[in-house]
């Protein structure tokens, strides 16, 4: 692995990104494609095999680099042929839940990732860890910081690496955002505006809805997103936050929240004002600065995404599965010592934010008496 | 006047608008270029000569064709003799602010378009309607609610029309966002997010930085362009608002607001998120819908404007001076009867929505406790 510092720069990263953008540790971490055979590459395990597995984590395991899908835990047997078949997994790195941590045994599994529902992430990373396995713990990290903590103590005990599944965190987009964020290229950020949702529609027995199993709504799923773009837009940690739930469909979110608005302060001074929904779509970074502003529209989902700027760039890159390039930076960190992008204590902090963010959720709304203005200009 | 309701469109502005929109009252009143010079015009007297006044109302009065430049009230003698020499203002149709109320004997006036700082808003739309001259009010309306009121029944008593200077109400970009609306393209509208805001750096003695001038900071000045674009984007009037307020150069904003961030609720569920500031650059206007989004960036300032759409169309027409076409619009109510886009009561709406926003600006900050967290990515 030491031929990794000799292999810099990735050119098909780097369509129209700044020569500074492609010495940041974005690109350094990755090898050319031809040199993908002679990788020794980490095995991973998925634990939970639902659609985020099944459809983002499995394919891109096939295109990885540093690391590959080389085991299964799931609760679901017939789950268990169909991704033996389809992944050519042997039936001894196949687990159930009952019998996960004999995992500790098996020498083609290195990393353990985490895909189960909120309410498991803490115990099967802690399992994980006293496996001796490096974790991937899906986001949101847990179901509050205390469980966070345990986690973190966990992996440090038992001497692994921890990560948290924050795919941005290695796309080109997102780097980019940082990058004119940390060189200024318009100024200082002032005002950062995200929104970070989608329109649920789905199966009202999924687990997102259930609290229990997931610790809370939007705020928990897409909320860290637009959490996470108020930090990274803005290059600085926020101090205090004022927030706002909004529910328009009870009967289908019953005990988890729809919608959630947030504003944050930060120490320079910058405002943000996020916006999180499982009832709406919207997925937008937009920072004003000093000299300028950028954005990016769509700015976290699965990409291809999209930015542009105020002297008229439009922000684009060639499109790579973002699990793809999150799961070989982790693989790459623990091969290479590369810096770890997505540490376990940024899982913490963001999730002391979304505790923060619920505990000023209040009922403080003014009513404002318009019954007697009509909409104007509207067929009047 | 018979005529123009026969003059039904006016081409030149409808580059790129569908044929519906071509059918509001956007265009219905105005006639083409050609039949200028034979309209009766209404006769304009601007109250306060400050650089709204000066770059932007006596400008757009050179081409407005239902009415026209011919009279101004000013404190300062030295721009009595300016003004009458750039534009032809005879001597007996200029005023200052003690003798203002003979405008009465004027009639070469029929129009008084108050531009003075919002404290004086009040006093001389009252004394203009007193005078028996039709109102326009520069927005926003008043200092208070209470003088709204006064200003709607003392020209409602004199039997005069009254506007407020909402430029954007006769401009194609906000009439295609109404449209979109009305006619849901993409749907009901169910999230809005509007900015108005500029980075104030100017003379700290100016009247907009001194409450008791202004009645309120960036709220009072850019805000009512933001809880319109809420209430023109939803086609709803809010019920409910939460407030935040955000300073962070109190040297400069010694007693108004720097940047105001507040919520709105709709009948609909629909939520708008709005962002007002002093201090920071941001002009835009976002909604999304049922089936798709639709966005204006820049969204309310001189123009030109510019928007998109999630079916990929660029929102663009020919730019025209927004207050050209809104002094005309009011001078065709008056003349003919078309719709006034912008009654007093729109005015008093919006300062309810202002009232409500300050009452509802409270101290319930939440703390977080991120001293332990690095800017991870950031260099470290």
């Amino acid at each position: 692995m030491k031929k990794l510092s000799r292999r810099a720069f990735n050119t098909t990263v780097g369509k129209g990104i700044g020569a500074a953008a492609l010495m940041t540790p974005l690109t350094w971490a990755y090898g050319s494609p031809n040199t993908h055979k002679s990788q020794k590459k980490l095995g991973m395990a998925l634990v939970g095999l639902g659609s985020y597995s099944t459809y983002q984590l499995a394919p891109a395991l096939q295109d990885t680099q540093f690391c590959k899908l080389s085991g299964i835990v799931t609760g679901t047997p017939k789950k268990e042929v169909q991704w033996m078949q389809q992944y050519g997994i042997p039936k001894e790195s196949v687990y159930n839940y009952d019998n996960f941590d004999d995992i500790a045994n098996n020498d083609t599994i290195d990393i353990v990732y985490v895909v189960l529902p909120n309410s498991m992430h803490a115990d099967f990373c802690i399992r994980a860890a006293k496996a001796g396995k490096h974790v991937i713990c899906e986001k949101p990290m847990a179901m509050n910081v205390a469980e966070c903590d345990a986690i973190i103590d966990a992996c440090q005990e038992a001497g692994v690496k921890l990560s948290v599944g924050y795919r941005l965190h290695s796309e080109p987009y997102t780097q980019e955002v940082k990058r004119m964020v940390s060189e200024k290229t318009f100024g200082n950020v002032k005002y950062l505006s995200a929104d970070a949702a989608y329109n649920s529609r789905g199966n009202p027995d999924q687990w997102r809805l259930n609290k229990a199993l997931s610790g809370g709504g939007a705020l928990m799923n897409m909320g860290v997103y637009a959490i996470q773009s108020a930090i990274y837009g803005t290059g600085e940690n926020p101090t205090s936050v004022t927030a706002q739930e909004f529910s328009t469909r009870p009967e289908y979110f019953k005990d988890t929240d729809e919608t959630v608005t947030a504003q944050f302060e930060f120490p320079s001074g910058a405002v943000a004002n996020i916006f999180t929904s499982h009832n709406v779509n919207a997925n937008r970074l937009y920072a004003s600065c000093d000299r300028g502003w950028f954005e990016l529209n769509p700015a976290n989902h699965y990409g291809p995404l999209r930015g542009s700027t105020s002297s008229g760039r439009t922000i684009e890159f060639p499109h790579e599965r973002q699990q793809k390039l999150q799961m070989d930076d982790f693989a790459s960190h623990i091969l290479s010592g590369t810096p770890n992008k997505v540490p376990g204590a940024m899982g913490k902090r963001d999730m002391i934010i979304v505790e923060a963010i619920y505990k000023s959720i209040a009922e403080g709304n003014v009513k404002i008496p318009l019954e007697f203005a009509p909409m104007y200009g509207f067929g009047e």
